[in-house]
């Protein structure tokens, strides 16, 4: 085929992941699978196609602009997922009635957006989403704080703040208030207290209607500070008589004290009744969480519960809580914050390879490390050994084992720690245990 | 909202994957990703869709055909990936000069063809690839075998046989009988073999004008059978006097006893030329890997060596080897060898949850076993004890902990083994020490 050549690139959005870029992802993807499997969360698995009619109108009007649809071979009109949440309601639709409830699951697969790239958006994107439905109970709102605290420590982070609010808590003060009929726009406003400030909320509050004691009081809960007990200790005054702000403050309360329970120290925890995310969305707990080094990179983990999941397919009520880890916004942040090590090989050993004579000796040895859990490439070129250590050292290995002609006659091999250029011998008798006691103490030492 | 109540439902060809069948698909994954480390390959993505003329004419006329396809947002031709093997081709041709060579890579990933569905094929599927590219050494063939056979292993199978070709072979001999201007004729003919027997095969390859001689011979070396070094010592004079017939043998002989050397057993490895598996397209060695009990299934690991991946994107010349492992064939087979366990949980451990004053200390304990390494799934809603079992039971727990105000009052905890029925009593002292001995224990009894 003499075809004209065609260059090699990627749609505009889209990203190829090297292995350096590849490596930390998949390790924060399996640590997360680990955790949610830890408490059960289990699993699952949808098609990136669905038909149009499911996801259609079932975000917002931005994310049916956005969606990449098209008619496929038999006519149909189709679209790619935009993200985890529609297929769930789609999902647990279809099959609760064999899955059964409370249902707990995971789900960590891509997702598609036309986004505008000029906003630094990628139109393809990794979401890592659980849930737990079928339930009303506050114990799957304390175990989704638990999950996500969890989570945080198991990547490797230590300073950081979940923060914690309650959705009923504005709508009993709005109530109280009477004015629970201009909840949105109120909602609207309040989410615009960190860029504007308090003064000017309060005049746009007055000037969507509010009298003016009324935009005090909403002001005065939504910028309340100070540590959790004090935070309680104001709110309930402020919510006396309204039965879903108390009812919205027993919960944050309950759900604080177990998130305790379970192992939250009380530093990492804060309750926030400021938080405006999605408050349109969660008719419950909402969880947020910073880095305490890098607040301003904005939330890596949130959710919130929600009182129908999916009435849009199903009669059968579903009520649920969640949340979902940003890993691009986390990668990022964990970058910034040097916790990446850059390394283009999951392998930590280097066998060098320069005896062609002794070609199954090296098989043999690497077979060897391997069912010892160690990982281990062999080079598969008899190179120089100046020029295999050069590639050692590009790709991250952190030791090199080396055997030549003299090593092998003496059943033994020369084992290079790379970080610190010490190198040692080691027997090769014995299944090679000197040289795997050797490689498992390098290993050992920090890499940093 | 009012709208109306939308079907839930997934388009043909394509599957919601519930935990009872995620589960073990993360398993297989996750132990592939283990043995691919395990050599130094390393993790890449791409992005699902590219442009339209990186996919187009890459494959067959039938990918062509198949490929899901449209125009995006900015009015670019794009489409949806059809295999893992053209978007590598794109990939290398992009990044080589900063991944340099030898570059060893797996990708596990889903790919989309507009399939007919009649056939029992999916439009959705995971491919699970792995391939060593930039280096036409022979060591990068056999690592090939012994990751194919570590795999198998680690996945669970014993009794699997590997069969090995080298293209070489086959184009040894053809030159050999003057009949290498045939050899695509010659090739579809013989892959017929298994279907129509070796007299038919006779018959048509006189029919596409070789002689009866020729036939004769072609068919001698296509249904050569026997053990491994029978076959060698037939091949040598078969194939004496051609240079690439001799080197093909050469090669298979290298491939086989480096298989032997890092140790892969006698018996799970066949030589094997009559082996036709993409003969256009592989240059070299070709492995496929056939399950004892169920031959019939197909291969499950195939792959082989080209001699240059990315000719339609640059100039570079990167020869490689690779293969791939075949996910939904694999677990079929599982599924029909019972090697499946039935659960729809990853945790193994079930708190039951019913003394609500006690919610504290049911999430401290779960806490407790989970910084202990095991999976606890605590029950969110308190019900009946006999309710809670049940769906312990259905989700397929193996231990259930029980502990309800007396248990609590005297600090200690019932054991449930949920296989044998069999209840002891722990203390919760110590950390819950007697706990997690107990459910240690039970975990280290076979769950069949």
């Amino acid at each position: 085929m003499n075809q004209p050549r065609i260059e090699p690139r990627t749609l505009k959005g889209f990203r190829d992941f090297l292995p350096e870029a590849m490596i930390p992802r998949e390790r924060i993807i399996d640590t997360a699978r680990r955790v949610f499997r830890s408490y059960g969360f289990a699993p699952i698995d949808t098609p990136a196609l669905e038909y149009l009619d499911v996801l259609l109108g079932k975000g917002s009007d931005e994310t049916d602009r956005q969606l990449y649809r098209f008619q496929d071979h038999g006519g149909r009109d189709v679209g790619m997922r935009f993200d985890l949440t529609v297929p769930l309601a789609r999902f647990a639709a279809q099959h609760i009635g064999e899955l059964g409830t409370p249902f707990k699951r995971y789900h960590i697969a891509a997702v598609w957006r036309g986004e505008n790239t000029q906003r630094g958006r990628y139109r393809e994107f990794m979401q890592c989403d659980f849930d737990t439905i079928g339930t009303s109970s506050v114990v799957a709102d304390i175990e989704t704080a638990l999950v996500i605290h969890d989570l945080l420590v198991a990547i490797g982070f230590s300073r950081f703040t979940m923060r914690l609010n309650n959705r009923k808590i504005l709508t009993g003060l709005l109530e109280k208030l009477e004015l629970a009929d201009r909840a949105v726009a109120v909602l609207r406003i309040l989410d615009k207290l960190g860029k504007i400030g308090p003064v000017k909320v309060g005049d746009e509050l007055v000037a969507a209607g509010a009298s003016d004691q009324q935009a005090a009081d909403v002001l005065a809960l939504a910028t309340l500070s100070g540590d959790n007990d004090h935070v309680i200790a104001q709110l309930g005054p402020m919510l006396r008589g309204s039965a879903i702000g108390e009812q919205g403050l027993s919960e944050l309360q309950q759900v604080a004290a177990g998130a305790k329970a379970g192992g939250v120290p009380d530093e990492r925890l804060q309750l926030d009744v400021s938080i405006a995310r999605g408050l349109d969305y969660y008719t419950g707990t909402v969880y947020e969480t910073l880095l305490d080094e890098l607040p301003g990179i904005g939330s890596i983990c949130s959710g919130g519960r929600y009182d129908n999941l999916a009435q849009l397919f199903t009669k059968q009520e579903l009520p649920g809580v969640g949340a979902s880890l940003g890993l691009d916004r986390l990668l990022a942040a964990m970058e910034e914050l040097s916790l990446i090590e850059k390394v283009h090989t999951p392998a930590e050993v280097f066998l060098a390879y320069f005896d062609e004579q002794r070609l199954h000796d090296y098989l043999a040895l690497a077979a060897r490390l391997r069912s010892a859990g160690i990982n281990v490439e062999l080079h598969c070129e008899a190179r120089r050994l100046g020029q295999q250590l050069k590639y050692a050292d590009r790709r991250g290995f952190r030791v090199a084992l080396i055997a030549g002609e003299n090593e092998w006659a003496e059943n033994r091999c020369q084992v290079k720690d790379l970080a610190s250029g010490a190198t040692r011998d080691a027997s090769l008798a014995n299944d090679a245990a000197e040289v795997i006691a050797a490689v498992r103490e390098i290993l050992a030492t920090d890499s940093g």
